[in-house]
């Protein structure tokens, strides 16, 4: 499977299985855990280091919708950008495997699944991607399959047609 | 299926399927979007009011994260607490089924859909639910089915005696 460092916004028929994009680390701060964790997820291993000392974490820990948050903030800055966007569709599976803990740097590798024109969406498509988050350590703390929604160039060659008319 | 409003914590045991919780309900304010994709998904259409007129939503909407993590906090804040928390290991499926809008008031509905005790994990369990979180419309805007750890009160009357002793 070819690394593939692309640049430029991309068209769905850009896309192939195999194809894989990198993303910049993303830095785990206990400030970060704790103010994400106290809005959405205010449980004492997320929230109160001395309290995680004896939950089932053993320490602090970044709520598992925090770190799915930081893999999309990796997604969104990586080679993987895409013409109009990603709207997600959805997600198949998505498996905790690690605690992340402050200090962690992660890491984000992309891989692209299956390619598909939509049938109901005229100029649209579907892709599905693998998200694998892993920490310094390379131990993979997060995978995510997503099903997102992007443009075809034929796509934006018809909605041009359009605009000019 | 009976609506169950159970108060103080709960052990996997107390858990059947079909049990239904309701949590809080949950205001979204375009400032939360804002500030939640400026950090995790800064895509026009969950950032910039202007620029999201003329996007596929057709309007500022939340990144489908935030919808996650805000999902988490009524989760949180739910009649469903478990004894030592809940510790998320995976999400069976994730649907994104309708946009969450600035001024939408979000609610849960929380149902119990298996239980079974750990087989590696002696004193804990494991629970799948379905959250569906629907709209002030009574629209479904998306589905998630956690599977989550929680303790067993056989394990918990298990750690007192070793505490004990």
């Amino acid at each position: 499977m070819a690394e593939t460092f692309q640049h430029g916004p991309m068209y769905l028929e850009d896309l192939q299985p195999g194809m894989r994009f990198r993303a910049p680390t993303w830095p785990v701060t206990e400030t970060d855990i704790i103010r994400f964790a106290s809005e959405f997820d205010p449980q004492p291993h997320h929230v109160d280091p001395q309290a995680a000392k004896s939950s089932f974490f053993g320490g602090l820990a970044a709520s598992g919708w925090h770190t799915a948050a930081m893999i999309m903030g990796m997604a969104m800055r990586s080679d993987l950008q895409m013409s109009g966007g990603q709207v997600g569709i959805g997600v198949e599976n998505l498996t905790f495997s690690k605690a992340v803990r402050p200090g962690d740097v992660l890491s984000l590798d992309i891989e692209i699944l299956a390619v598909r024109p939509s049938r109901s969406r005229p100029g649209q498509g579907i892709f599905k991607a693998r998200w694998r988050c892993t920490n310094q350590h390379g131990e993979t703390v997060m995978e995510i399959t997503p099903t997102v929604l992007a443009q075809t160039r034929a796509g934006r060659e018809q909605r041009s047609t359009e605009t000019e008319s």
